[in-house]
């Protein structure tokens, strides 16, 4: 008998990281590429960070912690929400994670059993629709529109749970790729409608404090029903670290600890050691921080100029997504030719939204100023 | 509406993990433990690794990696394979995992659709039976006799096939807790009796190298159609670095490369760095492995004294497995009062063995050898 792959790995690729992959294989043939797939800060952690991290190593015992992580970096987040948002979570109530996407694997194993319904917005990231039908779990993609600037309103929370009863819903504010911010009362009533209709609210939020305009509020200011996964990746600039956090309703603590447990084991010593100092780089990382403000800006005026269209909103995060139809209806083959031709890597539509995503492409602009203005000045010569 | 935890996160704690909480909670009263609860090297990762480390921090900038590890560390690993096997595995085939708990659920999820069984022994890990269970695959327990030294024989994977059929049948060598190292020829058995009836095979060999009696054989060398799952967390001392791999069949690379994607984007940068360096301390590890070996002879000669029955055969990995029955046959509550009594931590059998172990322990000899020490000193004044 031949053995095969199982029915549920035929999930989609995380395309941005096949293009990595074909980013990284021009790069060993001599290539320059310039990196504006993945949402990946261009700098190095913070000063604070590489200090903490250098003491764990020094001290050379990295061990395996508790399940939901070290006490200390439990009782630092927790005192973030207070410092940050003037909100008392108690750290028993936080999980630190092997980053986010351990959040969204616990959060999903936890709350949810297979064939439940989650509603995600569309487009989204990708990893939440590929995550969820790994395990089991059905995906139920809500459109979202320009008018309303691309979030899921009470409205179409509600009629896509009156279709057939949703389980969940989990939004990002900021978004990726739109960058949608969500005001803080429309966060408030899709939480509230949420509520009302018994289905589970999960919050990433993974992308705050990367905010250009309006005010990224957390889930936790309304609910404590609410899962809020984030992560030390993006702010923090601590992507290869795999370290991030949850803030659980109070009856999820023992079953994402137990899943933990058994699934993770912990998250990584030396990034836990790492990550408690990271709150206290703020001045080091805003300045990262305005940083991305500038090649946000520069991007609004060049993509335009060069030709793509109907940015979406890019209040928060570092992506900038935009149509190319001007260029190609095909982002696919369009993002493969980018990279060939003019050494910039960016990410095709069609890792955000099955459905449209073939004529949009994702640009990320977390990596240095001084290539981002090289990835403008690369596109504009090969489209000029 | 009030929102419960699925089902399926009613998967059984981690007692082990459970036990080393209980014990953090007890030292941090100012309590002194002995730690005999958790698989984990007392001593630091080797001074190569955290040289290793050392330079990523330096460098600063940890990243992403592709999904499935650094290149140079694939490439380090397959040749890890032809030094000590003689074996030709091409990189390829080789996935980096965020250690061996990440290596599990792909396998799981890249082999296995729900309602799958899948056979393990008893007693065996606990991770195996609860990963399972909340990725919604059926546990077979193969109950083992100390007649054939708690292995699963053909005979008995056949008998558990006939009774149903299975999908995958997962085995360890050195095994946790028995410590049995399967015979070349019994192993090579296993899975060809595997093969024959169309069952996946996975080879736990995360205890390779850390071998008392008898040769640990690697799957690869019967089977290309095998999984091998192994981990730089016990001979290489890497427990909180979170770092593995997986040596995959053709047919399972690309599926298991799209989760990997999805689930965890990549293990930790620093860890793979670090870990390349892992297989160049092959004289301080040896050092480490022959002071288990000196803390095993300890063990085997006092645990039998103290009153401890029916000792395991413990050839490889670093943990005796006895019956406590002399003195409880609870051992849950035996070992709660070893903790607060006698300031020794160790795990109740009941993690490993629902059926039986009540009446079992155990103890891991990973700590340093004066704490093993002062562990016998410790449960001989409180039994004796």
């Amino acid at each position: 008998m031949s053995l095969r792959p199982s029915r549920r790995s035929a999930v989609e690729p995380f395309i941005v990281m096949d293009v990595m992959r074909a980013a990284v294989d021009r790069e060993e043939t001599g290539a320059h590429v310039i990196h504006m797939e993945v949402g990946q800060p261009g700098g190095r952690a913070p000063r604070a960070v590489l200090d903490a991290a250098r003491a764990a190593v020094e001290d050379g015992r990295l061990a395996y912690t508790e399940a939901l992580g070290l006490r200390r970096l439990r009782a630092r987040i927790a005192r973030h929400y207070g410092e940050a948002h003037g909100i008392d979570v108690p750290l028993e109530r936080i999980a630190v994670t092997t980053g986010s996407s351990a959040g969204f694997i616990l959060a999903f194993l936890a709350a949810f059993d297979p064939g439940d319904r989650i509603a995600i917005a569309a487009p989204g990231y990708p990893a939440y629709r590929n995550i969820l039908r790994a395990l089991d779990l059905e995906v139920v993609d809500i459109p979202t529109r320009a008018e309303n600037r691309h979030v899921i309103t009470p409205d179409m929370l509600a009629a896509a749970h009156r279709e057939k009863p949703l389980a969940g819903v989990l939004i990002a504010s900021p978004a990726n790729p739109s960058g949608t911010v969500m005001e803080p009362h429309a966060l408030a009533a899709l939480i509230g409608a949420a509520h009302d209709l018994g289905v589970r609210f999960i919050s990433d939020e993974i992308y705050h404090r990367l905010v250009y305009e309006g005010i990224a509020e957390t889930a936790l200011a309304t609910s404590n029903e609410a899962i809020v996964i984030n992560s030390f990746s993006k702010y923090y600039c601590m992507t290869g670290w795999r370290i991030g956090w949850m803030v659980l309703p109070e009856e999820l603590v023992r079953p994402v600890e137990r899943l933990a447990q058994n699934l993770y084991i912990s998250a990584p010593d030396i990034s836990q050691r790492a990550a408690i100092a990271a709150f206290d780089a703020t001045e080091e990382l805003d300045r990262v921080r305005d940083g991305y403000a500038a090649s946000r800006k520069l991007l609004l005026e060049r993509l335009p100029a060069i030709g793509f269209e109907g940015l979406y909103p890019c209040d928060g995060a570092f992506y900038v997504y935009a149509s190319c139809r001007h260029f190609s209806n095909d982002s696919l083959d369009f993002c493969r030719r980018m990279l060939a031709e003019a050494g910039v890597a960016a990410t095709p539509g069609a890792d955000f939204d099955r459905a449209e995503g073939h004529g949009y492409v994702r640009f990320s602009f977390a990596g240095t100023g001084a290539d981002m203005a090289e990835g403008m000045a690369r596109l504009a010569r090969w489209l000029g």
